[in-house]
């Protein structure tokens, strides 16, 4: 169920070629309290930079306005003044003075049609109230193959609290996000502070520790509006607890379904490392691993070469006892003390487990106790057949 | 021309599924001056601990036996005790009692069969001095689509100095060379210091200047044989700067083979970067776009998507002045303060470069004067296919 006092809009202006939704509105009632976290890529597209100025300014956000198809991306001033431009009409249109944040996502290096924002202005505002949030999840899809939102609530002493979100996101997801939007919607009143810091955790575990073929776009942005109309206000660290587990959780289910959603892919490797030196060398050993084109292409294939996974971790940059090394498949010990335990009759048990839509593998070492986990597509045809052509 | 002095054998002894050429030796009448560049993967397979072991002894080396189809990598005291062993039946067989260094690529994982060393040593023995260079590079090819072989001369007052060279590698290729195993042959007189020297430049700009998958293996080895059988010693400064000339424009050739044989690679991306803060930085930035699978797909479709370059460069962990950044397609400029240049108008320009099998983009920085350039692979249907069931 939604989260209170949000409204959606949305309208197909031409960002994309095809007549499909690609703009939209996401508004909440009263003002709401905004956290963001955004691309590191040194050329952040102008919604990005837009987005980190207001947010520095104030955390009190009315709303998002985003459009798929552009990503509005090394597009210069020009792209900057669109970007403002854009929030103007919408001020005007839907008659608020309060601040709305942009988000885009789609082709680099293309300015907007001329006109397009004036145009797509009214018609946004006309539609005001009449979508629903799964309509915004389809009107930010680009590569997509499907929708991706989710739900929670939180009941607390006071009653409920809801959560919404959606995301968009398919390719270009890793190291620290990629061409991925999402927006997260509560109605809770929160503190700016701890909502900010609450996000960025849920982050680092959620949409930070996932890989589908290791880069990084220009446009990448999380916001979470919080708006209070539920009126619970979150003060005791206890709720906080809780609340931050529902944040990463609902990061987690949407990150979860954008490498499902891999450009092509066909299955999700959940690879973890444990009892590393630090949770760096961890992430950085586990990033080594899925985002191997070689570990990839063999998850593609079912095919359990344990071997490339070894050598990828052996390149990780990382320094480890390599001697101490386990490496399992789910429960299944295949290496061990730097030689294989594995058998050839262990071929159909591995295989099995190749053969799933989720994919366990694990790394046990015995240089400390951190520890990280990641979620990782494979690399298929289609991953080939849609990035070979993509813009054309 | 072959150097003088040097003679091969060739076998088929079963490390292949299918009845090919699998293992080589290749031998020096005389005693010569080895060089080795290896792996720097934390799990390095026998061979390559084998030779790094030997040749911190000694630098003297009758020869090299070579196998493809197994990599023995992975395969713990097992692996190092069949490597020691295969090395001593050449030796009986041959009737040597010089150093020879193994080499061995192919799976990872597996040990050898069991006598397959014993039985077909008396196999190459006899067939020594029967087989050719040519042989050889079809004895150590893998996934390679082709031999790779090179031979360059070098003109001296006293003579000349001849070079000849084999390669293998596909798949696997970088950072910091892969899959990959090279063998230099030369009959001109060295010092063992200046040949290391000599060799680890040439690799330096040649084989750890390619990228096809951003995968590094357990096995990369270069080995390179002086055996100073054209009577010529290395002893001017100016003899060793245009030897060093000619040693690396043949590992260039070589890994410019490599980087075309990219599994299922249709075209080689030269990538450079000039303006750089540190050389570091350079090479840096020209892999993240180099190992882009983002950037690869887009050359494998022919798509001047210069987008995914200019985002791959944002993130690639280098700091630069983003507004001074130049990117050239050939000579064609597209972007330039944060701003494409690029004009709908220059499409066909810019698809008929894309189309070449060459394609040369650069970066220019405003930071300093160092520059890099590598050699990329793209990433086609072919890769997926090659990769998704090379073990099985």
């Amino acid at each position: 169920m939604l989260p209170q006092g949000f409204y959606f809009s949305v309208a197909s202006a031409g960002f994309k070629k095809e007549a499909k939704k690609d703009c939209a509105m996401l508004l909440s009632e009263q003002i709401a309290t905004c956290a963001g976290v955004f691309t590191q890529n040194i050329f952040k597209a102008a919604p990005v930079v837009y987005c980190m100025q207001e947010l520095a300014k104030s955390s009190l956000v009315q709303g998002i306005l985003v459009n798929s198809g552009n990503a509005n991306a090394c597009t210069g001033d020009i792209g900057k003044k669109e970007c403002a431009d854009s929030i103007e009409y919408m001020r005007e249109n839907f008659g608020l003075n309060t601040p709305i944040l942009p988000c885009s996502t789609g082709v680099i290096g293309q300015q907007f049609q001329e006109g397009i924002w004036k145009k797509v202005a009214p018609i946004l505002a006309t539609n005001r109230n009449k979508n629903t949030l799964e309509e915004v999840s389809e009107a930010i899809m680009t590569t997509d193959a499907f929708p991706k939102i989710a739900y929670r609530q939180l009941q607390t002493k006071e009653g409920e609290i809801r959560f919404a979100a959606v995301a968009k996101g398919a390719g270009m997801i890793s190291p620290n996000m990629a061409t991925m939007l999402c927006f997260v919607l509560c109605d809770a009143k929160v503190s700016a502070k701890w909502w900010q810091e609450a996000l960025t955790k849920a982050v680092t575990s959620s949409f930070n520790a996932i890989t589908v073929d290791g880069d990084t776009s220009t446009n990448d942005t999380v916001l979470a509006l919080a708006n209070g109309a539920s009126k619970i206000e979150i003060t005791s660290s206890e709720l906080e607890k809780e609340m931050e587990k529902v944040l990463t959780d609902i990061c987690q289910e949407l990150a979860y379904k954008i490498v499902q959603d891999a450009e092509g892919g066909t299955k999700v490797l959940r690879f973890s490392v444990k009892g590393a030196k630090t949770e760096k060398d961890a992430k950085k050993m586990a990033y080594a691993v899925g985002n191997s084109p070689l570990v990839k292409t063999a998850l593609f294939g079912a095919d359990a070469n344990w071997g490339r996974i070894v050598a990828a971790i052996g390149r990780s940059g990382v320094s480890f006892q390599a001697e101490d090394l386990k490496l399992y498949f789910e429960d299944i010990l295949v290496f061990e003390n730097a030689i294989p335990v594995y058998k050839d009759t262990m071929e159909e048990m591995l295989s099995a487990i190749m053969a799933k839509n989720e994919v366990c593998i694990r790394v046990e070492l015995s240089d400390g106790s951190a520890e990280a986990e990641i979620l990782a597509a494979d690399l298929g045809y289609e991953y080939v057949r849609i990035n070979a052509d993509y813009r054309t």
